[in-house]
């Protein structure tokens, strides 16, 4: 194979908010797969907010990405070329991959796309990773109950629009904190949700204790900072905070200091707990078969905001931090359009 | 009947660290029971470092004293007369009552001091409030495991060196942070803690570091503020964090801040969580019985510091806040001697 595939890699590491120029765009030979080795034609890739804490050179859950190296994502795409037994070409499959044209993996890190009657962009959204965060932290972190009040921030964003329904499906009262009153229309006429606060308009603590009248028993919070700290003085006595993501704070180059939370912890026998969801990945086939029912049958709703083109996965990564996307952020670089994109 | 009875009531709020001068002794008749009630003669006084947040006037959990009340704690002392017909005089008792010489409380609010072959004065730390603090805060949402490490802070109080014992009998290797060397040899030597560590001559962080090098399991925080700020660094995975008390807080006039912990509790899927022993009021029974054969066997080690006379009581509160005592806190007003006294 001769053509040219074009590849984004770490030009340096960012400090605070990333500029454009930490990525850099190259070409390369579209590579050829080893034994067992896989090619695959990205059509959707990913961009989520926890890539942000790869760019830094501190240990995490997830390993740093080196200077220089190619930028990986969760990818759905088209086997083009393969060396392993389990794949031929036109298979649609899921991994993680490059952010590139082309890409290749082993075959056993690719998995099949199964999303039924659902775009194959949802394997990166509802039905992939960000589905799977809001199914696990919401039902097993948040442990919602009939009758119990629960906030969510970044709402309309893809993890959060999810983690809404689910509370609502449990029986709680939901209400949604988002940016914009087009998030905030998507989230009450589309997704249900009981209340939706503009928080870029909106007195945030205001609304809230206004919302959550008996106090705030699960807050499933994807943002920190100090929206997060004017949900929690609205805490329920037994309430828990599920820490899922914290996107107002992982561009500081120092961590923020914030209230202490121990006090109210003890007034309101609250508990403060996060989670990753790859500690749940035992249990990913039951949050796939549950949320692709849900989803094939129309009881959960979402969103895709898609970028068309490669070239743009950058801006399309920054704009997370803008809260420009409605649902789940991705970027098109070929393939079949998505059926549900803005 | 006509003796006098000292009292101490709050003559006014303290902001910040309150002045002996918060406290007013005066002088009323000996009350007389009603029907009903008991009047009970103050033997042992509690001072307790939640009595801090009811010198406030804030909602907290427990009721805000009002000005020119008289104070009211744990209390154990002698049925000095009865209208109840489950007291007689001569019975020894337990209840929340007066700061003072004399006390009445209807007969229900009291509950007959049953130690077994421990002193009298173990009904208000060990084998009371404090050691059932100790057991529910850490059985039940430290959950130490075999293997665990836990650290304690405040770990030589009464609440503290509990809890680390606890934290031994189930398996874990128990780290606890004092202000004294003869704290952490009290710990280590009769406590049987495996690290002491002391906070006013070591760096807390590095301390821990060392002695927890697979990180910290379980962090029974009675302390807040930096001290924990340098214990959390080293929290391991899965680790929990039970906020048991704060008081590095407790005299602060607006509540500080600290370091937003949101991130880490994600990279840890770690926990941080706030409880009552109140809470736990159903299982009281079962605390108490497995706490007063530890204790009886001797397999729980314990220390009272003891201030004799009722006028002693404000500075033995205040000290609270200076790590004065070893162990429990008691101000003796009448009554037979402790027999663990230093």
């Amino acid at each position: 194979m001769t053509r040219t595939n074009r590849q984004y890699r770490l030009a340096r590491r960012p400090r605070g908010r990333p500029d454009p120029d930490v990525f850099e765009l190259v070409e390369e030979p579209v590579p050829t797969p080893d034994d067992g080795e896989v090619l695959v034609r990205t059509w959707y890739l990913s961009v989520d907010p926890y890539m942000r804490g790869r760019m830094n050179d501190a240990e995490s859950y997830a390993e740093p990405w080196s200077v220089g190296q190619v930028l990986k994502g969760g990818v759905v795409g088209e086997v083009a070329a393969s060396n392993h037994p389990g794949f031929e070409p036109g298979d649609v499959v899921a991994g993680h991959l490059d952010w590139a044209d082309y890409a290749v993996a082993p075959g056993h890190r690719l998995q099949p796309v199964a999303v039924g009657d659902a775009p194959v962009s949802t394997a990166l959204g509802v039905l992939g990773m960000p589905g799977r965060t809001a199914y696990f932290g919401m039902l097993d972190v948040g442990e919602p109950r009939p009758g119990d009040t629960v906030v969510v921030s970044a709402a309309a964003g893809a993890v959060g629009s999810v983690a809404g329904q689910l509370a609502s499906l449990a029986g709680a009262r939901v209400v949604g904190i988002a940016g914009s009153d087009e998030k905030v229309g998507f989230l009450v006429d589309e997704c249900g949700f009981d209340v939706g606060v503009n928080y870029r308009t909106e007195d945030v603590r205001t609304a809230v204790a206004d919302a959550a009248p008996d106090g705030v028993d699960v807050y499933f919070d994807n943002v920190g900072g100090e929206l997060s700290d004017a949900v929690v003085r609205s805490l329920a006595v037994g309430g828990r905070v599920v820490v899922c993501g914290q996107i107002a704070l992982y561009n500081a180059e120092t961590l923020p200091s914030g209230p202490r939370l121990g006090p109210l912890l003890i007034t309101k026998r609250a508990r403060v707990e996060g989670f990753l969801v790859g500690d749940f990945a035992h249990r990913w086939a039951e949050a796939n078969r549950r949320l692709a029912r849900l989803v094939t049958d129309g009881t959960i709703t979402y969103r895709e905001t898609v970028a068309d083109g490669l070239e743009r996965a950058p801006a399309a990564f920054l704009g997370l931090f803008d809260g420009d996307n409605v649902g789940k952020q991705l970027v098109r670089v070929a393939g079949p359009p998505a059926t549900r994109a803005d």
